[in-house]
Formats: structure tokens, sequence, C-alpha cells
């Protein structure tokens, strides 16, 4: 007897599925947070499920924010498609469910090419990079996979793309905090927003 | 000064991009692969790349397109379904970027669950599968991985979700097809149809 | 007490092995696989077991054996022992106890080099290979080992060591064919020919 | 002739050494930074380095000082000691000198067991803990090494050793942000104090 | 043009070829050496090539021969048969030409079953093996492999499957020899003798 | 409740721990034995554990301690500190608590260097080394991590770093002899003697 599907839209679309494995009761939000989430559902129309799941303790909420608003949004020499190509790329090495559906998402977005943002999740060599783009995901490939041997080679080699010593800590920095993004979200089996999938295809 | 986007829309649509890295010109179609082609266009709306890039050598094609469809199409414990599911389960090891845009589509198509799709793309782990179904998976992984180590624990553990030893061998020669697909698209840079990615979201 | 030796030649040559460990009984075989198999018995003196194996299908015989002979035995830029090198080198990556039996025998016959088929086997960057033969190897490992890390200049270094874009097509298939067969005979335990193991020593 | 020592302390002792491989220019400190600097200086005798070198983005220094001190010293199920443990059995994956050698120092002052610290630092495994401190650093190293394999089976395994879900959460919040801090100091080559070194031996 | 044959026998029976990579020149034997290595002609044939390697300095030789002896050849809850099953396996995940060769050899001879040779070469979980056996030579390869992973279950496994402690201690030292051995093989690319090859088949 | 140390000074001064996981009683020492015990109490202040833990056996104690003495002692191109370093370097690829306590602690000593002990236990590529002694270590963990990939380009950069062939030999030997040593203590679980941990801090 043939298998059935695995699953059908009916079900998927059934009782609201939860959003960590964690049994984890959200806190009262502040004002700061209601501001905050009403500002994501204003912009995006909906607030991103990692938020949600940051809310059983407000201070962590806050501090996760804080650090990913000015890594992804502040002024850098990296472009906002840029940092979000690293954010793919990394999640890639890390395989994280949560993160490749919205920065995937997001890329595709930014980019206003939709391949490009598949191309991320399934094997970043396989896009037609320019070599300064390239070297940039190199880099942030090799920072995920094999910390301890990264070297001045490799930021010369960042160097002779065009990238500052700053461009260098952007970049260096949004792949680490990726590093860490995919862990809380495979640690916690998050799920993203059902919204992202159908995002800019 | 930012980064540019790194390709757009236009730039995409613009003249035809090689079907893979090799220069291999296609022979003249006899009837038969004319014929072929043709139910693929009626039942799909376009032909396979990978077909045509087998087009060089008609020897080729054919021993290939023999193999692929009686895995993929003939009668078998497995659903259709099944056997997409572990296409892109082995192509997601493998990281290969034809075979995950193209069996992607065809899983987001058969399930009717693109989120079904994205996932086995991403971490076929984060699916929420029956026990059959991961233990099919889990298989198929393994023997992608480090087919050195499969041993008999490995066939029982199949055995015990259900699947009968004809079973065994399609869930088998199914993976191990891919890890040959797999590498033919890597190994050339070989490039999917545009029309899979927006296939069923 | 010292331990007693794991199998004597007399348990050896007792009831005849399982070909492999699934229990697959054979099809009738029509007169197409009977001549086939003739052909066998008169070339080589035996029918191989991975032959035997797929019986129980015949369709799945005949696809896959089709797919073999153009592969091994086609005309190519690749000479048959060369072909044969790739998929002893290959088969040592996976660890293929039935692979490595088979084609390191092979190599063995057509070299007339028995070091070269051990060398092959154990470790193929110990034979004394010229650039040409050491670029296919090369390729072919990597191609097994990493696939999704293959890239322009990757078959940049083959095109050097003098191969045509058909040649890479050709090793890239042999290589690709032996990732699915290694699979194969791992997953189901396929045991090769007791013959193979004493040939062209 | 015999080499010479790679380095003597002579040369060590000489000019300050640059706190990572990427010229930054520290920003003018806004008064709230000099008082948490001050308060470092009080604690523990000096600035660690890592703080040292976010100092060219105040607005970067702030989110990561943030996020390190909920973490590390916010009220929680896990001692202020099984989260540096933490800190370092993850580190020592990811084979980051900084951390290695700044969250050694600390496990070795709050434990006042050196060894344990050195054990840490070497192979967990070879420490002596108990049932609940194992369980806790085998997720945190799994969740370090593969986190797209990190499932349901990992949560129950830390349920067992009497972790509750908000103490998973922080278990993996402190594994996750050691894995972002490694990748920051192997990108940028960051040198941690000399005073850490001699601490708590 | 297809490509020639990579050596022929004719080539490989020419001059002779150099022991290891190294320009290492023999010291003059003594008596004691001269008398072990005309044993070794007596009992095997010739001089392993292994020893000849050594002779650039016999302080070397010595030590390494009071090893080697002590070690395959003193009396031990493990048959000699069994030792050389876990040079050989061990010497497979290290893929070392020399120690595979005349180990190969050795555990063809002394087991009088060619096969089981060619498996612990290929893959030693294609061998049937008791379960004694099969414990012993999954502890060499994961002592091989993994070494920091090693910890009191596998040990308890050796005791379960009948092993002494003195028993575990013999399975160690040898699975750590030969991480030795193979190193210096692979290092030097030492050349086993070509008598080893056609021995015990 | 928050979790306790893991263990006290108090608990660690209590009861002798045993010097391996194995039940071995030691045979009593032969004169030879105790003059070279008695020569180790008089040049360091305590017999080497490593050197207890052989005590069972004396032919395997004179076998280990005669190629040891030999490889870290006599005559060569590398200094004792040098081979100290190789040993270090390996031992940390192999995560060894044994080794790495007892020859991090020679390297603190011999080189007046307290950090570069360290930095080679976490991470060698943060020691600040000549190019000389980079390329001794660079080789040293290739032939740990890999030894079947070592080839004439290895040894040909060991030669352009001033490296002879004897020297080559040297640092072969030095590693691959670590490679040994880690493992009997990663497989016994040795522990260091206490005495190395606050040695030349």
């Amino acid at each position: 007897m043939p298998a059935k599907p695995a699953r059908t839209k009916a079900a998927a679309a059934a009782p609201a599925e939860a959003l960590t494995a964690l049994d984890l009761p959200p806190a009262p939000l502040d004002a700061e947070t209601e501001a905050f989430f009403q500002k994501c559902r204003d912009k995006i129309g909906f607030v991103p499920n990692v938020l949600l799941a940051y809310t059983h303790d407000l201070a962590k909420l806050k501090a996760f924010s804080a650090m990913y608003n000015d890594l992804m949004l502040a002024p850098s020499g990296l472009s906002k498609l840029e940092r979000e190509m690293i954010a793919v790329a990394v999640s890639a090495v890390n395989r994280c469910y949560y993160c490749l559906t919205a920065h995937g998402a997001t890329v595709r977005q930014l980019s206003g090419d939709p391949e490009l943002g598949e191309m991320l999740v399934m094997n970043y060599r396989a896009a037609r990079l320019d070599t300064r783009q390239r070297a940039m995901l190199d880099f942030a490939v090799k920072l995920t996979e094999a910390p301890w041997t990264v070297d001045e080679p490799d930021r010369e080699a960042l160097r002779s793309a065009g990238f500052s010593d700053r461009d260098i800590w952007d970049i260096s920095a949004t792949a680490a905090f990726y590093n860490m993004s995919n862990r809380m979200a495979s640690a916690t089996d998050m799920r993203p927003n059902a919204a992202y999938h159908g995002l800019a295809r």
C-alpha cells in the first residue's frame, strides 16, 4: 500500500503550532515591547516568531533585539542585502530551518531576485556573485565551519576584495551572530512564521 | 560605498544561461527522444535541463532516463512523494542546487504542502514526519553521509518501521541514484529550469 | 586463552553465502537476460553478483546494465583502465567492499600491474601516477567527498591536465556512478564473487 | 643548529601587543562606558580586552555587554560556575584562544579547582562531573558541533537530568553566545589580557 | 587518444625504488642488527622495508623493533592474528599503503583466509566477525578516529565481550602503535616490500 | 536551586585517584626500573604517571621509555623545546588530557613563556611563531588529522623552511609518537600527576 502524504494543508492550518519545543509562558509585555511589536506589524505585517520566543524574559528579548537591530540595520560598509546574504549562507552551513526561512525571504525581497535567495539557502557557491561578495561569503562560511583555522591570510583576502577593517568586523559580527541565532533556533526547535514561505517568490 | 545587489531580474532574464559549465554541443535528437521531450512539455510544460544536458550523447540520455523513470515512476511500496522526499533529503546533504530546486518543487506539488518542501531542503529533521517517513529519511541520509557504516541494525530499523525488504531496496536505490545525480550536477554546474522556482509555492 | 581464527576456509566454502542481506527472490530470467548472463560467463567466467542481485526486478537490472555498459565500455577519451581506476578510487573513499573487490581485480587485470590495483584500494595518493591521471583521480575523489565544493577551478585543473570537456563529463559520470553503486552495495551488504580475490595477483 | 625558543618573556613584555588584527581606532568613551570600565577595574583589576576591542563603536559595545551581563550574571537555574563551564567547553570545540584563556581562568576561580578549569579546556570528558553537569556539557557541545542534529531526545536528556525548560533555554543561550563570541575572537585574532594566565592557578 | 597504463611490470621491476622519500643514508649495521635482519630473512625471506628505513639511526631502529616485537609477539590474551587484525583495521582508517600491504598479508597468512585480509583492508564491517572480534575492532577504530571520545562505556563494551583489563591494554596498545606507524609511513612515503603483494592469496 | 561546584579541592585531595581506569596491578620493580624512577624523582621531583601506568609489565615499560628517551632527549636538529611543542600541538588535536597537562608544563618550563604553553594547548595558530616553527607544527598537525593526505609538497614545505631530511624524520617521529601516546592515555583514562598543573605558570 503506497504511503500517504506526510501532512496536508488542512492539518497544517489546524491548531496553532507551538513557537518552540520549550514550555516557557510569555511575560506581560511592557510598553516599550508593545511599541516594538507594533512597529514590526506595521512594517512587515507580523511579529517574527523569534521575538515572541524571547517574550518569556523581556530582558533577554531587549538584549537580543538591540544587538540584532544594530547589526542588521545600522550604517555599515555592507549593504543590508549583503548582511542578509551572510545570514543565509551561515544558516545554510548550520542547516537552521528558522533562519533560512526568515532570512531567505528577506534576501528574495531586498534583491528582487528570488533565485538568489534559493541559491544561498542551497549552496552559495552556485550563485553568480562578484568577487567581493564571493570573498565575503567564503570568509563567513569558513568562520562558521572552522573558526580556529581563520588567520591573517583570510583577512588579507577580504582586504584584497576591497573590504576595510571595519567591514571585516561587520562581516565577522554578522556571521558570528547567526552562529548564535542558528543554535538558539535548533536548540529550541523554533518555528518560523508561515508568512515567510510565500514572500517575494 | 554600499555594495550593489548581486544581480537584478533584468540581468537574469537576459541571454540564456548555459545549461552547464561544459561546452558539449547537443546531438541531433532522434524520434524517440523528440517524443520523450514532447511528453515532458505536455506534462510539466518544459524539458528538464538535466535531460537537455545529456543530449550531447543520446545513449547516455536514454540510459539515464530509463533508470530515472523506473526508479521514480514504477510501482513501489514507496509513494511517488516519498521517493521525491528521499531525493530532496539526499540532495540537501550534498547541497546540490539543481536537484534541490527541481525535486523541492515536486515535493511541494505532490504533497500540496509547500512548507514540507522547504523543510526537506533546509533540514529534514525539522519536518513533522511520522515514524515511517522519519526512519526512511534517516536511512537515506546515513547512506549518503557514511555508506560504509550502514549495517544490519540500520536495515532492521527500516523493517521495524514497517518497510519490506523490497522497500529497503527502493529506498536505497533512490538515495543512491541522487548521490549520482547530485554529483553530475555539481561536477558540471548544471542549472535548473527557471520554472521550478515559482512552482507550487 | 588465545582467540581462534575468525573463520576458516572450510567454513567459507560451506553453504552458499547470500548475495545480499535482503530477501528478494529472483524473477524468472527472460531470453535477453539469459543471453547477457551467458556472455558474462563466456567472457569472465561468471556472472557478477551485482547483476544477480538485481534479478528480483528485470527492469531495474536492464536499466543498471545499460548505464554500466555505456559508461565503462563505450568509446571515451578515458581508457577502460582509467575508468576502472576512477571506480576504485571512489569506492575507496566510500569503503565499499563489493566494488573494491570487483574493480580492484579489473585494474590489476587491465594494467598488468597488481600493485597499482592495491594502491588504488588503499590510498591512490601512494601510486606513482602521471599528472593527467593524478588530476583525474583528485577530481573524482573531491567530487565524492564534497561535491558541493566542486567549482570552476576544479574543472580548469582537468583542462590544464589535458582533458577535454567531454572527458570531464566522462570522469564525472564514472565517479558519480560509483557513488551510486557503492551505496547500493553497502545498503544491501552485497557480497562479491569469490573469483575476484585471486584474479591477476 | 638547534632552533631558538619561539619567544622570550622579554619580547612578550615589550611594546603593547595589538588587541586584534584589525585597525579600528577606539571612539571617545561616554560616561556610561567609563563607569562600566571602572567597575571592571574595581572588580577584576582590569578591563577585559574583548570590551576594549568593541570600543571602536559604542553602540556595539553596549549591545554586547548587555547580552553578556544578562546571560552570565542574571538569576538562572544554572550557577555562575555552570555558565562558565559551558563557555569553556564550547570554546574548546572552537579552539578559541581568547575565550579559553578568559573563561578558563574564571572556572578556576569560581570552582576553586584549577584542574577543573584545565580539564574543560583540554577535554571536558576527562572531568569527573556529576550526571547533571555532564548532560549539560554534552548538550552544549553537540549544539556547537552539529546544531542541525539537535532534536527532542536531546532536550529530553536534559529534562531527565533535572533541568527545567527554562534551564534548557539558559544552557542553549550560553552555548549559542560563545559560538558567537568565539568567532568574533578568531575572526579578529583577539588577544586576552595577560592577567588571566596566572589567575587562580 | 586513450591514455596509456600508468605503469608496466617492466617499469616496476626496473631500478630499485627508494624506501622512502627522505634521503637518509643507512648507518653501518652492528652485529646485533645483522643478526636480527638475518633472522628476518630466515623466517619470512626478506627484511621488511620499515626496518631498513630505520637503519639511518640504529638507536631508533632498536627502540622501534623492541616495542614492535613485544607488542605483536609477546604472550597476550589476544592471538597474534587478532593483533594483526587490529593493525589492518587501524591502518585502513589511516589509509596507510605500507601497513595495509604488510599486515594485510600477515592476516591472510595467519588466518588462512585471504578474503578476511581483503575485508579488513576495505571495510572491517563487511567481515563476518564474532561478537568478541567485532567489539575489539570497533574499539580500535573509535580510538583511531576520535580518541577524545573514548570513555568508560567503551571499556565496558570490551569487558562485556569477554576481554580482561589486560586485554583492553593490549588492544589499546596495538591500535595506538599503528596510529604511530601509519604516520611514519605516510610522512616518509615508505614503500612496502614487493613480496607482500602475492603472499597467501 | 543553583548547582553546586563539580568538585572541591578537599575532594580532589582525598584518597589517591587511580592512575588509569584499568585494574592492572604493578609488577615488582627490578633494579634498572628503580634506578630510572629514582632519576625521575631527582630530576623533576616525581615519577610521571605514564611510567607508573606501564609498571604492570616491565618489558612494555622499558620499550616505551627507550623510545621516549631517544625521541625527546637524543641529539636532533630540533631543540628539546621544539619536540615538546610538537607533543602539545598533536595532543591538542587529539584532546588528550594527560599529554596536554604534562607536555604543556614542559613547554612552559623550557620556553620560560607560560603563554606559549597555553597557546599550543588551545590553538597553536594563535602563537606568534617564526616561519620555521609554524611550518613544523602545520606538518605535525596535518600528519595527525589526515595522514593519508601527506605528500611530497608537504615535505617540500618543510625543506623550504630550512629543515633537513633528518629533521623531517624527527618531526614525523615526534608527531607519530604522540599519536600513539595520546591514544594510550585516552583508552585508559590516564590521569596526570597533580604537580604538572602549577608548574612554570
